[in-house]
Order: structure tokens, then sequence, then C-alpha cells
């Protein structure tokens, strides 16, 4: 087993070289780790196809996650890019001002420092992980899950190597070239040289890495997505804005779960939008009431309002008016993402004030809630915390801040 | 005991409640609870007579703490009317902008929800703290050291009164009346309803809290603070600052603990300082070359460096350049507040980038690194953490955000 608090004392140490570089060289470092990635693609590809094949009882949605298809290796060094594209997030003055006494105050925004990602077999976070960690000057600790470890191992190495070309201490992204489970114990552990911790996976993992650890946690729970259809929606935006946030890419956190119909357009909206589902593959599991009118769906029980499914299944709910839908929405939902389709500015204002999760939208896709499409660039993933960060975690999500204070001489009375 | 689930299941309700109220009503409340204070201002100190006399062994600096003088008072007072006077930091748009796709994106400002305040024998902590989470919407469970409750009684049932008054639920505001140690292991299990809790205290105790809970801990650990002179610093201001930093309040976070001076301003700068300070009633505490400047100062051993005094007592260390005492911080330092005093704006530049640490002054008192002197008002306290807040807690600080997503109809290509 790897020595774990070597590699986080190393993370530290290669955190504090890297607080001192100009963004310049952190922008620079990220186009060559694009510049590298597409040198190795032929291995990150035949890794990958290893991956695959050394655990054949995948489902479906597992591949997908584990899978780096052409679409997503080309996304992974776009991300790289974009990252290095974008503003830098150190040293910015988020507040200044002079103070009565004459003292100068002033918040800049500084690194965290090290971070360690624990996430899915989904090769793409460790390069977007790594993206958003150097962008903002920190070292990251990685580890992914076991099945991705031989594509990770190239991704890993190509970063480091880029790192290095740069003037970049390599440790600033390492991996933890291993399947053993104890490792992650051993993380939790490190709280002198590791500032925070990103857990991605099952619930259950994330809620015993919180509890097990001194360490500061930032929390990626399920996304039990709702939309809720107010009785004034466009049948044709319902149906195209549903489609895409259920059928786009099932197996993520973004994604619809749950369809809350307001009763009072359900005869109208429902028929043609199940079959637009049904034509897309989409297992439909509804409230007593869904059931009467479309005859090909399958009952709901009681845990499919509280169940993420991340594959091809939908469940639906006729509900009497908005307070019903907030109200199923609070009792059930995650705090994830949850939308409503209306043209109502007043229905969508209530909607956007009752509703506590991390993105409310209004007549648009769940999938949409994410990095790119808030203009943030590649993110490490969306928290559902309500503490330092929620929502897309980007760059300027794992930047710290530090007070300086300028005086000539000031006192406290 | 009390049952601490039903405690923190009603503080949820209530911060349910306070959310929806505009900012307006939270303002008036403030005013309200600083009249209520003023009423029941004999009651306050009758009761604090009473908790002093409860415990007659106390230490100067524990006393100081515990007890409430006309000025505290007044003080506590007057930081209820500052937050009710500070401007609403509920409902802000933080950032906005509008996507290529039309997707118009906003990030608006939201209370935490339910936060904890686990805190040392301090009756004012227990005013300020209600002020902030108020002033956030916030609602704050207080659990006062047990040597307070008296006083800790009379302030929270004033407060509550006023919030009713102003007609927002007595629950947004609850304190623990009990002395049962057992009390806090209850509400660590209360992740259902807390969001956030804020311990302060000794450095075990914050550690043990952190690591028991799955709910967020914001760390208020301790202030290790140094002043830098450095060779330039001029005598006047030097010695000034550091008799601030050192002897305006000594048993807080932000009162100087250990002095380095510069070698090559030592024989010039040492003898009036210390002459100052051995006025001011302050045991000295140096290294060999000091002990051989000043020979009223007493030998420091390598445990001095490590401690927090909260006594009138400093450490002095006699370093040879910037980069030894900046290397001295980094050792011994707690990342609380440090300071340089100097005229060289290169010295002071170099300073600033290379401690790491919360707040970072420059010719200035370490006392003035808080809320009051940094323009937020009143504060829970003053964070060494790095993740959510760092430094002064005010009410902006106590506020989550939420993303706002308004379309007409995008999907995720």
């Amino acid at each position: 087993m790897p020595d774990i608090r070597s590699i986080a004392q190393r993370a530290k140490n290669a955190s504090r070289i890297l607080a001192s570089l100009p963004g310049s060289t952190r922008e620079n470092a990220l186009n060559k780790m694009a510049g590298k990635l597409l040198q190795y693609k032929a291995e990150v590809m035949s890794a990958n196809a290893a991956d695959i094949a050394a655990a054949p009882d995948l489902t479906p949605a597992f591949k997908k996650r584990l899978q780096v298809t052409e679409k997503i290796f080309d996304y992974m060094v776009k991300r790289l890019k974009e990252a290095a594209a974008l503003p830098d997030p150190v040293g910015n003055i988020l507040e200044g001002k002079t103070m009565p006494s004459g003292l100068k105050v002033r918040k800049i925004s500084v690194p965290i420092g090290v971070i360690a990602m624990i996430y899915e077999a989904r090769p793409n976070v460790t390069t977007d992980a790594a993206a958003v960690a150097l962008k903002s000057g920190n070292a990251v600790i990685l580890k992914g899950g076991s099945e991705s470890l031989q594509t990770n191992r190239i991704l890993a190495n190509a970063m480091r190597e880029a790192a290095v070309e740069a003037g970049i201490p390599a440790d600033v992204i390492q991996l933890i070239d291993s399947s053993d489970h104890a490792v992650v114990a051993d993380l939790l552990k490190q709280d002198e040289y590791i500032d925070l911790i990103i857990p991605r996976g099952g619930k259950s993992l994330i809620k015993a890495i919180s509890e097990g650890t001194r360490i500061p946690v930032l929390k990626h729970y399920d996304g039990i997505c709702h939309q809720y259809i107010a009785p004034d929606a466009d049948v044709t935006m319902a149906t195209d804005i549903v489609i895409n946030s259920k059928c786009q890419r099932v197996e993520v956190c973004n994604a619809l779960e749950t369809l809350l119909i307001d009763a009072a357009a359900a005869q109208k909206i429902l028929p043609p939008l199940a079959s637009a589902l049904l034509d897309n593959g989409v297992e439909l599991r509804g409230c007593r009431e869904c059931c009467k009118i479309i005859k090909e769906c399958l009952p709901a029980t009681d845990e499919d309002w509280d169940t993420e499914y991340l594959s091809a299944t939908l469940s639906i709910r006729i509900v009497n008016g908005i307070d019903e839908a907030i109200a199923h929405i609070a009792a059930h939902g995650s705090g994830h993402t949850d939308g409503i389709i209306t043209s109502s500015m007043s229905m969508a204002d209530k909607f956007i004030a009752e509703v506590d999760s991390a993105s409310v939208l209004v007549n648009a896709s769940t999938r949409l809630s994410g990095g790119g499409d808030y203009g943030m660039g590649a993110v490490v993933g969306i928290s559902t915390d309500r503490l330092h960060a929620r929502g897309p975690v980007g760059p300027a999500e794992l930047c710290s801040y530090k007070w300086v204070a300028i005086g000539n001489g000031q006192l406290r009375d």
C-alpha cells in the first residue's frame, strides 16, 4: 500500500511552491497538460479498454461513466484548455475598503492548499479535478474508483509530465495508485497536510468520510432533480426540456429523476410528453392519476420518489398547484437542481424563493446546472453542501482568502 | 437534560419562517433586542454577579471573560444596534451574467439555516452570536460555558421576547439551559436539522467536535499572534503597536503572544520597548540574545513559542532578517493574526505574500483583526479555518447562496 502520509506531505510542500508561482505559469501548465493528453491519446484509449475489459459485469450506467469515448476524450482536452483560459482566481481583491481610522483593509483570494478528491471510476473527473485544482493554485491528491486505475495512471502521468515542463513540481498532482480501500482511511488522518476532502460517490460513503475526519469535507450528495410543469407551460418547451433533462445523459447527478405535472396541465401535456419519453426508451413510473392517463406507465411506489435512478427511468407525479410541487421537492428532493416550466413570472418568482436547492431553474434543462453552462469552465463536481461552495465547484470555489490590513500605527481604543 | 433533538427541530422550523421574512423585520427585531437588553440591565448585572459568585476560583483571564462590566454591557447593546444598521446580507445578487445561450445565471445569498454556537463563558458572545445569526436570517442554538448560565438565561430570554414582538418566532434564538456536558454530544448528532457548528474554546474540544459529527464545523482555534519589528521600524510606532497588541486586552485571541525583533533593531528598540512592557505589568520571556539585552527578561523555553498565554506574558525572540521571522511564524504561529512593523513597502509586500494567516497586518495592532475594525460589525468569532470563512465571521459569512438560472427553453447540447 502506498505511504499516504508521505504523499500528503509531498502535496503540502508542492502546494507551497505552487502558491508562490504566478498565474501565467499555471496557465501554461494547463495548456501543456492538454497537449500531453493528445500526445498520449492512444495510451489513454488502450488503458481504458483494458479497464473496461477487466470489469465485464458493469451496468450500462457504470460503463458509461468509465468509458472514455472520442467525445469524452475531446471534452477532457477542451476542459484543460478552458481552465487555462479562465481568469486567474488567485490574488484577486475580493473586497477593499479604507476604514475611518485610515486602516486599509483588503480581502484577497488565496489557494486553499491541498485537496484530496475521492471519486467514482470516471476518468474525466481525473483531468477536470486536476485542471480546477491547478488553476486555483492547489495541489491535488486523486483517488479514483479502482476500475479506472489503468486509465487514471496514464492521465496522471501525462499531467505530471506537463507540470514539470512548465516549471511546477510534479507532486501538485498525485494519483493514489492502489485499489486498497484502506488508503481512504489513511487519507482521512492527514489533517496536518490536507486542507479539504471532496468525496463523490454513494451517500453512505460520503457520510462515513464526513464523520471519520477532522478535515473539512465538501459533500456531493445525490441529485434527485425535479421539473415542475405549471398549468401555463408551453407544451413544446415542456416536452423539449423534460426530454433533455432526462435523456441527454441519464447517469449523471443533474439528470431529471422526478417529473411533477400540475393537474391542470396533465391531460394536455402528459400524453405527448409520455409518448416522447417512451420513444426515447424511458421507463415511466407514475402516481395513480398519471397511470390513468398513460397506460404504459408502471405504478410508482413510495420509494420511487426518493430514488436517484441514474438510468432511463423517470417517476411522474401529478400535483395540485405549485405549493404541492414545492412541498414534494422539500420532502423528496436532495437540494441539488430543481426547475419550473412556466410562462408566469410570479410563479417563477415563488418557485425561486421557496425551493431551497443549490440550483433553481426556470424554463431550462436540469442538465444546464453545471460549471460550463454557468460560465465557470471545468468543475470538480456539484456541491450539495451549504457551506463554502454550493452548486458547481470551479476554480474560484477552490480558493480561500486572507485579510490584509495596512496601517500607519493604528491601535485599538 | 433538555431534549436536544426537539430544540434542533424547532430551530429548523423557525429558520424556515425567518428565511421568508424581509430584512426590515430582522432589522427591527435587532433594534428591539438592544432595547430589551437595556430594559433588563439590572437583571443581567445581578445574574452576572451571581455567576461570578458561584465560581470563586476563577483565574483573572477567566473572570475577565465572564464579567459583564458597564463597558461590556454598553458594547453588547451597541453591537445589536450596529447589526441592525448593517446592510442586509440576504438576497443579494453576488454574481449575475447572461450566458451566450441566453440563460440568465445569478448567484444569490441565502441564510445557511440553523447554526449551533458552542462557546466559552463569555456573555457578550451570547448577544453577538444572536445578532450575527439573526442579521443573516439564521436560527441559532446557543450553548455557552456553564459558568455563565444565569447571565445567558436573562440575555436569551430578553432577545426572544424582542424577536416575538417583531413578529419572529422566539425559537430563532434558543439557549441550551443545562450544564450537562452530554448536551454537546447530542447536538453533534442533529445533522438533519443543524447546518453549521461553530465551537470556540480549547483546541482539544474543537478537534473532538470536528471529528465527532457530520455537520460542518467552523473552527476557531487559538491565536498565537506575532509582531515582527523590521530593522527600519519607527521606535515610537513599534512601541505603541506592541503595547496595544499585548496590553489592550490580554485574554482574547488576537492579543500579541510573541514578539520577533530583528537583530539589526534590537539594541535600539528593545530597551525602551521592554521598559514600557514592564511598566504595563507584562512578564517577558526571551531568547538568549534578548535576555542579554534586557535583564528583567526570563529565559524562554521551547514551549513558550507554541503557547497562547491569554495573560500578561510575552515571549520575545531576536531574529536575523525577515526570512527567519516568516519561518518562525510558519513553524509556531496558528494562522490567526500576524503583523510586521516596517517603513519599507517591499518588506511589507514580502511579509503579506509569504505569511499564510487569516489576517496579515502592516503597521497596526493585532487587536484590530476583528469585525468592528474591518467594518463588519458584530462577529461570532475569528475563524482559523480556510474553508467557507477565514478571519472575522460576521453576517455575510453566515450566508450560503443559491444559483438561479432563468431561460426560455435552453437545453444541453
